[in-house]
C-alpha cells in the first residue's frame, strides 16, 4: 500500500461553498472511488485555501487512470472546477500536485 | 482515533538536507513519537518546500503536549529549527499550522 498525498488550492471565496460541498458528496462518487482503490482518503483545507489530499491505495497512478473512466467522476470534476484556481486542463484529477514522502512512523 | 494534517515551510536551500536528516531520525525520537502516540505519521516535501503531515492519534493536543515535555524532542526540534522557514516561537513542533478535515472516506 502506497500512500500518497496531493495538493489543490480552493478560491478563497469558494471555501464556504467547498467546504458545503464535501459533507454532501454523492454516494456513487463515493462508491466510485472505493471500487478504484482510493482507501483512508482525507481531504484538509486551510484558510488560505491550501487542499490537502491524504489517501492510501495500491497504485497511485491506476487509482487516478481508472476513475478517469467513469462518467460519474467526469460530472463530480465538473462541478469542482469553479472551486479551485485556475488548473492546468482545468480539472482537479489531473491538475493536482503530488508531494514526495520523506518519512514514515507506522 | 482524529486524523491531523498540518504544514510547516522548509528553506528551498536546505530541502536536500532537510530529505537526508528525515532518512536518520534518532531512534530515541521515532520511540518518543510512538509512545506519546503518534500513529501512521507521514511527512511529505514538494519542491518549493511546503511540508506536509499526517498521523492518526487519539488528542493531538495531547500528543504535542506529551512530546513537549520530553528531552530528546527539544535536542531534536533544536536540529530542525535551522531547516524551516521562520517560525513562530523558533521551533516546528510550536510553529506548524493544522488544517481542517473537510471530507473523509474510509
Amino acid at each position: 500500500m502506497s500512500r500518497v498525498c496531493f495538493t489543490l488550492k480552493v478560491r478563497r471565496e469558494r471555501l464556504d461553498a467547498y467546504r458545503a460541498a464535501h459533507l454532501a458528496v454523492w454516494p456513487e462518487m463515493l462508491s466510485a472511488l472505493r471500487e478504484a482503490g482510493w482507501t483512508n482518503y482525507s481531504l484538509f483545507l486551510s484558510d488560505d485555501g491550501l487542499l490537502v489530499g491524504y489517501l492510501e491505495t495500491e497504485d497511485f497512478d491506476a487509482a487516478l487512470a481508472d476513475m478517469a473512466k467513469r462518467e460519474v467522476n467526469h460530472r463530480w470534476q465538473a462541478e469542482m472546477a469553479d472551486y479551485f484556481e485556475p488548473l492546468s486542463g482545468g480539472r482537479a484529477d489531473t491538475g493536482l500536485t503530488r508531494l514526495e514522502e520523506v518519512f514514515h512512523l507506522e
